[in-house]
């Protein structure tokens, strides 16, 4: 006798590259599903060409039902670079940005890690395995601010960075339980509280608090600048980082270079509360340059199918997936490009043989 | 018949391992000096011990004094770590930014180039010379924003970037004109427009509207993050760089890691306009852990003395220190610590003689 669940997930293909490694992404998911989890996919087009085409970057109708859902598996998002008919950050605030801050994606989940066979720019990087936690609804993402005497020699633009107790503590909290769970129990804030004074304050009053009630964690303080030198020169002393918006934006995508590329980086735009669907996507761009060209390495979106599962409650078909990438990179031909010389739907191909 | 001028130094040597590497700065300024430049020095003592000793950081004095100096040579400042008598940020923003801020050092100039003989963590990384202008004077630097409710669960602190026509064109027309004067003329503006659409486009508008006034330098645009991948990825692509106070603040001690260390790295807070005296110091913090040990690189403050000489106008005693500090990076034991396992009195008396 066997139950079956039925999982409703919404597919946002995105621009460039992430329709290619979306596609490889479901395949591995549909072969790693544990036994009686059936994926029901909706999928929505959405991005540059949709909005060069209608005008529409996220209608209402369609947020509401990808709401509905119970996760979300994105692409990439975002047009040609300097495409006079995309004003800057149409797409990213209107779309990406959009779901992550309406569907409460306060935790920007993004782990690092160096597999066997990956390439890392480094020369001696170490044993790296750690996962940033990147605040994902406030800090200078807000879209607070403005401009006066736009174009004139007047111009005065201002960009509002908005930290809240709440939003603060909910993700220090989501750190510390995650330090928790890991064997070196370690976490590290990130910031810049000697010059964010009033946003670094609220940081490192609340990561104090709380950390009297992880008496196991231990609690460490980075500038983000001299996080910089630390991720070059001894990455492998990372455990868990929380940080906010913006930093984290910054440090993952270093962390995802010293760790192999940023065709590994998976991330998961997670609702802890689960008021609202997660979503998970790779953290490289849309790429246009070799979009089409079956070039592009679907590792990071098939990793990110590992996190989807790993949140709704399947963490062993997440190990799988996992397992799965591990054995795939130990063997990629070295020198042969991050696919190992292969088109993107070999890799995707590959690595679901290994899960059959 | 040889004439004599003389050059008002203000030296602020600060804390923790200031003190020592600003001696050897001196010791090496004094021998490089073009014959009949004669270096008249004032020493004040501001910083941490300062401060927690007298309660003042910058007396109103002092900073009439400073500002009637022909240049500014200062070694690092702040104190312990979450010293609890000295509130984040109170000497960091008190001294250091009042200083960048007051005097107008709206081109923050961050030289990074890999010397024979300096250790990169990168395996590869190629023929690294590039220089990044950091605007000084506003962004999310400016001390504006604020908190409410403070230390309560409502507590909401903002920090407001701020980004001004007048500001972002002076610093963006330096940057253009040193493209210019280097042998590849490239410029990289580093901001993050997608996201910081009101600041971003103000960058973005002024950089194309001066690029036409320079048809020969190459201006390309770079996502912060995507500056990450780039920078511990092909390094040696960059010529000049120009981007905000943050942005710089973290991408030059990137720069500086992934070029050898921060014990190389020299910076000038210079005001083109010569309004005010322009400001010299190490990228590297005062390290108070290693202090009065003789054990801190003072490498990077001598490169300082380079940039204060170059910018005074004295260009062919610059580059014999820049000589000098290459010779005796070229030959530091490899693998015996930053200083070539010598003290730091040692590695200036090394530099010094190779002056002399
Ligand atoms: C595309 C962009 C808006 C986005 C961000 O800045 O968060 C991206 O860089 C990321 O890290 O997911
Ligand atoms: C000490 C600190 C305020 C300073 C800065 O953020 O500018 C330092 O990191 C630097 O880069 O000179």
């Amino acid at each position: 006798m066997s139950s079956t669940s039925s999982v409703r997930l919404a597919v946002i293909p995105g621009d460039g590259i992430g329709g290619e490694v979306t596609t490889e992404a479901l395949k591995v998911l549909e072969v790693a599903a544990p036994e009686g989890v059936r994926f029901e996919t909706t999928t929505y087009d959405l991005g540059a060409e949709r909005y060069l085409r209608t005008g529409e970057v996220l209608p209402d109708s369609v947020l509401e039902e990808v709401r509905g859902a119970d996760a979300i598996l994105l692409g990439a998002v975002g047009g040609k670079p300097n495409d006079p008919n995309l004003p800057p950050g149409i797409l990213e605030r209107g779309l990406l940005l959009r779901l992550r801050f309406v569907l409460d994606h306060y935790v920007n989940l993004r782990p690092s890690k160096i597999y066997p066979g990956s390439s890392s720019p480094l020369a001696n990087p170490g044993e790296v395995d750690f996962v940033v936690v990147r605040e994902g609804t406030e800090g200078p993402y807000t879209g607070n601010g403005g401009a006066l005497r736009v174009g004139t020699p007047h111009e005065v633009a201002t960009e509002v960075s908005v930290n809240t107790a709440f939003g603060v503590e909910r993700v220090l909290r989501d750190a510390f339980a995650r330090a928790q769970r890991r064997p070196r129990r370690k976490l590290t804030l990130v910031h810049k509280t000697n010059v964010l004074v009033h946003a670094g304050a609220v940081w490192w009053r609340l990561a104090q608090e709380i950390s009297a009630e992880y008496p196991e964690v231990e609690l460490d303080y980075m500038h983000i600048d001299a996080a910089m030198i630390f991720m070059t020169t001894d990455p492998a002393r990372f455990d868990v980082i929380v940080t906010d918006n913006l930093f984290g934006d910054i440090i993952t995508d270093l962390a995802a270079a010293i760790t192999g590329g940023i065709g590994l980086a998976a991330s998961g735009n997670v609702n802890p509360d689960r008021t609202a669907p997660s979503m998970f996507e790779p953290v490289h761009g849309s790429a246009p340059d070799i979009a089409g060209q079956q070039k592009a390495d679907p590792t990071a979106a098939i990793l990110s199918t590992a996190l989807l599962l790993d949140h709704l409650g399947h963490d062993k078909a997440a190990a799988r997936i996992e397992a799965a990438v591990t054995e795939d990179l130990a063997q990629r031909v070295p020198g042969a490009g991050p696919t190992g010389g292969r088109r993107t739907s070999e890799v995707g191909d590959a690595i679901a043989a290994r899960l059959a």
